[in-house]
């Protein structure tokens, strides 16, 4: 077999036929059809999924990996998901580990543009935890979603983005929301001398959110929001390497918890181009475990080719009071990101809510951090 | 509240908790923040999901409804999917199960383009099944899938596929293939006097898939494969949209099995413009139920507004011989799909073979239809 990838999978099944189990997943993922009815030699060699190792972790599970042919994928992020589980995703016995990809492969989607240390360079912050926060809720008109942007920025937020349902909404469409968004984010500028980043969220196919892109570009923005479970990765790739100036943040909605290992996909948002990536924190709404967010930030952040590092975005119910739990935990390469717990201030003490979440982050003592 | 849908999940819990968790989940796919934090009266009243039925099923399983504002969508697929289950896809209690969408938005998205009316004209085939197979295996070069394709076209069938697997690899660049698998169609037309449609497999993003289609074009092609959950819906649906004149063909592949209902996801393919949907078949190399098969079909054809039907394709593992017994079951409105067990036939007999497969769907008696 030329160049290849292994991709790893936990299955569920018992011992007298998880070896069957595994070579029928190994077609399914490659040629899918009948080995008996290929005569190419080339095919059966290079092509054909091969079951490379096969361990028993007990309990009715099994870690599996497969060799496919990194040729199966050309250069696209669609595909790339595809070989990885396309198929087998219809079977509830199986569940998408890990992937390790040859170095060609990883040159090919390259990953983030601006990464950790680009954005960084853009907030102006060294040495601190990067601070974001989101305009909700769905239903405000853009103006009044934009007087919230006004505030957190005047509180002196890194980042503000956009809620991930906020989309093309007759009450609130991309482009009024867009140019309100973006005014708010220069008037409290001028008052404060530093810039808060607007990061507008994505919606539709590649040519409306390039389009959408354009239109940020001319209101001055450099970042956006995407959902790549629902845009489908080779957008989030095809914008990624069509706009080199733009950060993409991505947000995991529509990922799914149980099927696909929220590491890996993080990592592989990493792979398509996010700089920085969204996914839910441990004690949260969502019931990731303290060892999957830690997971998911060493793939993120940790060494992977010569790909830039994403930074690691925390979410879903967070709030000030743990700012200094989460350092401790992520440590200074994170992006704090709190929404509703902001939100649920009274409109005219936001600013100084934001502030003090925002001098939180910054005065950190990372002395104490446990990583 | 205004014009809205009501969207149906399966929850996992217990009696005490279930009313709690319910509301989480309203809350969860409309404003994504604590209700207290919303002042807004309309915000409240008519984009805040509300929970409209708890019924308990169970074995620990309930059946909720959640009502949510039909305006959240806009016009856009992928925002649909987004609120139905974007963020609620995270948590594991949770299977997305139905949804009933108000007229207007039937309207929006409009469905099929050709349809299975439009498929039986292309075909001309007004009172029998449908017949295709597929290209395979991955690493072929494209004058050995062409080849294929001839003598498959001999044999008689509607329409030929590429297999889901093939994108635009070295081996078998998507130009390439294109050209020799049409001009290998026309040449078997030219011998048979009857015109098998042949459908490319789309990759990449929206720009890209439009680019491949123009290409499509030029080659007299009308008819296109895309996996709408690798590509979004939202690809999908502005391909459809902006391609009146090409039927598209949907791929389940990615879809997960097991915490969206595979029946309302082909409904949905079916409103973002799949003309006809592959599925995996009961008794296959998958495990769906007879039941969710015939839910499938159901929700393919059945009324839907004003919308054309679309045709099933059920799939994956197919037999010439199991057509009697599939026809019994889907009755003639269906396509039928076999592509591997065609294939294991010698290159000398494919051509017999698949039109002994075409005899068999054009001759059966629907007398014995169970429908």
């Amino acid at each position: 077999m030329s160049a290849r990838m292994i991709v790893s999978y936990r299955v569920r099944g018992d011992a007298r036929a998880i070896e069957g189990r595994a070579r029928d997943i190994a077609v399914e993922q490659s040629v899918e059809m009948p080995i008996s009815a290929i005569h190419e030699a080339s095919i059966l060699a290079d092509i054909v999924g091969q079951v490379e190792k096969i361990q028993d972790r007990g309990g009715g599970w099994f870690d599996v990996d497969i060799a496919l042919a990194a040729s199966t994928i050309g250069a696209d992020a669609g595909q790339l998901i595809n070989m990885l589980f396309g198929n087998t995703s219809l079977h509830d016995d199986v569940v998408l580990c890990d992937v390790s990809l040859p170095a060609d492969l990883l040159a090919t989607f390259g990953g983030p543009g601006q990464g950790l240390a680009g954005l960084r360079r853009r907030a102006g912050a060294q040495d601190r935890a990067l601070t974001c926060s989101a305009l909700k809720p769905q239903g405000l008109p853009a103006d009044a979603l934009a007087e919230l942007a006004f505030e957190l920025a005047l509180g002196g937020l890194d980042f503000i983005k956009d809620d991930h349902g906020l989309a093309d909404q007759s009450y609130s469409p991309f482009e009024a929301r867009l140019r309100a968004c973006a005014n708010a984010v220069r008037r409290a500028a001028a008052i404060t001398g530093r810039r808060t980043r607007y990061a507008p969220s994505l919606c539709g196919h590649f040519g409306e959110m390039q389009r959408q892109i354009g239109l940020a570009r001319d209101e001055g923005i450099d970042m956006v929001l995407i959902a790549p479970m629902i845009a489908g990765v080779s957008t989030l790739q095809g914008l990624a390497q069509a706009n080199p100036d733009f950060a993409f943040m991505t947000h995991p909605t529509m990922s799914g918890a149980a099927r696909i290992s929220p590491a890996l996909l993080a990592r592989l948002f990493r792979l398509f181009g996010a700089d920085a990536a969204i996914f839910p924190n441990h004690g949260g709404r969502f019931g990731s475990s303290k060892e999957t967010c830690g997971d998911i930030a060493a793939g993120l952040r940790g060494p992977w080719g010569d790909m830039r590092a994403s930074v690691p975005a925390p979410a879903g119910g967070m709030t000030p009071q743990r700012v200094p739990e989460m350092l401790r935990f992520y440590g200074k390469d994170v992006m704090l990101l709190i929404g509703g717990a902001l939100l649920s201030a009274p409109r005219d003490e936001l600013a100084a809510e934001t502030a003090r979440f925002v001098r939180a982050a910054a005065e950190h003592d990372y002395g104490e951090t446990d990583a």
